[in-house]
């Protein structure tokens, strides 16, 4: 099968890769429809973290296209969203609902496992980490929307979950990536009843206020905490979103985050540290990380579907397999916010 | 009147201040019965944190001696618990339920403002500061039990909220000072089925399962990381309570908790670095901090009162305001756990 194959920093290139098949009676086979670029494969991509070399890509939702003998909840022809990590749904950090952190998971398109970059992936577990998508005849948005669950989408709901965003709460996003966007989303969701998203780019502030962002903050640094301040009246906010990673950005969501408020951080960390002193001496906790997606599926699921929701337009760029290179050039020269690639038909 | 007067590290001595009075209208004195020494007073006793010079002492119970014209809800003669900060009970963040990071408030034995370790105290915004003790003829176990209330039971208590114990929970207490001991109480009471104190003094050790422990580790460092992961499967503790402040501690805490755990941390920290890397991949969250003594004092005080928990044992040496070298002494070379100081009679 064609999948796109990581070589190194900056490339990224459209290689062969043996079909996948069925080699444990608990496996699915799952071929690709649509898969996209997500932020974190931007920091293998630029050579700053460490990825193995071979199939990416992380996120996809497919069609079923075996199953092996163990499998009950999915079959041959269902469609279905795959979270990015696999997980067994046995081990005690399943059970206490953290797949993500399963003892026997792992991610897709990493180590030699296919991801969705390319046509099909084997997927370990098929019964704990897929999720059946009910209906047919969905809508090119709804499916734009439902890739999003394999992680985006999942990891902005993390953000504010973590931050325990609830009912009437001000919040601020700091990044308006495609995370930070889809914590616009979940803030909302939530709840939230003023939304401050931290972005300097005109068309993502637009999409944004789209998403329920009640205020914009251009500023960074020190101003922008000032700003944030100014906004709340010098008390700072109820749930600080921290979806960048940086040294910066955490810095700025510990700085607005009033006393006795969570930072809900889910950026790939870069240069972080955590101010130890504002946790303890203004009692500002921090939680969150590498989303427990395929938990929070099913509770996004309804809300995609009867579209409450609507991530998928954080998609701005949109390829095939044979433009994967392209898919990622638009988002590392930040032309684009993130990338679709179609990679089969339903 | 008397007071321990702070000279700089290493020199407590009793010196002389001029009497409290009432200089506001919503001022209170009291007459300090019980005061004690904190292990945050050694930070500077032993020159390694800042702290102004003059009186000191943050924790204490006494008897009202006089009121301001606008105070309703303690009197002359009543027997109060005096937090270790002083708050307004009006601005944001009090009003949030976090006291100890008021707007307008502040720390008692410091920056000139007189503390528990000396004959009287002059109360800012007495009505929301103080917590009438009701009742009369308190035992002297009570009344030790009581000013642990001022704050190293409060602060044993937050690690334990701030890590989210419930019913059933299998806990960790790095460390077995007062607040860690304190934190073995909380965690009991709060339902733990299983608390693991982190610990190598015996006669600590002893207290800790006096107030609860059920399994003591006297390792250290990665020996009593193996050592709580082999106590509880390989999976880590629901909840770790880090007690201490240092670096160690903290790495300790973050390695034995669990994925999807929260460290409850209170140690004032001195060389803490937070590993960012399992806050976010093994999604291990961390909240605490100066705790907020005056929201949770109502809720302990009927527990002490009655005797369901007894945090007063923690004091195994005392002394009188003449004796406060030795208070210190005592806790500086640890032949103490912590040091109460009888100042004056009911």
């Amino acid at each position: 099968m064609r999948a796109a194959i990581y070589g190194g920093p900056h490339s990224i290139e459209l290689g062969d890769r043996p079909d996948p098949v069925v080699a444990a009676p608990t496996d699915a086979v799952v071929r690709v429809v649509l898969g996209c670029v997500c932020g974190s494969d931007l920091w293998y991509f630029r050579g700053e973290s460490p990825h193995a070399l071979g199939p990416i890509g992380h996120e996809f939702i497919g069609v079923v296209d075996g199953v092996g003998a163990e499998v009950r909840g999915v079959a041959a022809g269902d469609l279905v969203v795959a979270p990015f990590t696999f997980s067994d749904g046995t081990c005690a950090h399943c059970r206490a609902g953290w797949p993500s952190n399963c003892a026997a998971g792992g991610s897709f398109g990493n180590h030699g496992i296919d991801g969705g970059q390319g046509e099909a992936v084997r997927v370990p577990f098929a019964d704990s980490t897929l999720v059946h998508v009910p209906g047919s005849g969905h809508s090119d948005e709804t499916l734009r929307s439902l890739v999003t669950l394999s992680d985006v989408m999942c990891t902005g709901h993390h953000a504010a979950v973590s931050a325990d965003v609830t009912q009437g709460d001000v919040v601020a996003v700091v990044g308006d990536g495609a995370v930070g966007l889809c914590a616009v989303i979940a803030a909302r969701r939530l709840g939230a009843s003023r939304i401050i998203s931290l972005s300097r780019n005109p068309s993502r502030q637009q999409l944004a206020r789209s998403f329920g962002a009640t205020d914009i903050i251009a500023e960074r640094g020190d101003e922008a905490t000032d700003a944030v301040l100014e906004l709340t009246n010098g008390v700072g906010v109820d749930a600080a979103l921290e979806c960048v990673g940086t040294g910066q950005s955490m810095a700025t969501a510990f700085a607005i985050a009033r006393p006795g408020s969570v930072v809900g951080a889910i950026g790939a960390p870069h240069g972080v540290e955590v101010p130890i002193d504002t946790v303890i001496f203004r009692n500002i906790g921090l939680r969150g990380g590498v989303a427990p997606v395929r938990r929070y599926i099913p509770e996004l699921l309804d809300d995609v579907l009867e579209g409450r929701i609507n991530p998928g337009r954080v998609f701005d760029f949109e390829t095939d397999l044979e433009g994967i290179a392209q898919a990622y050039a638009a988002m590392d020269e930040r032309r684009a916010v993130k990338s679709l690639v179609r990679v089969g038909t339903l």
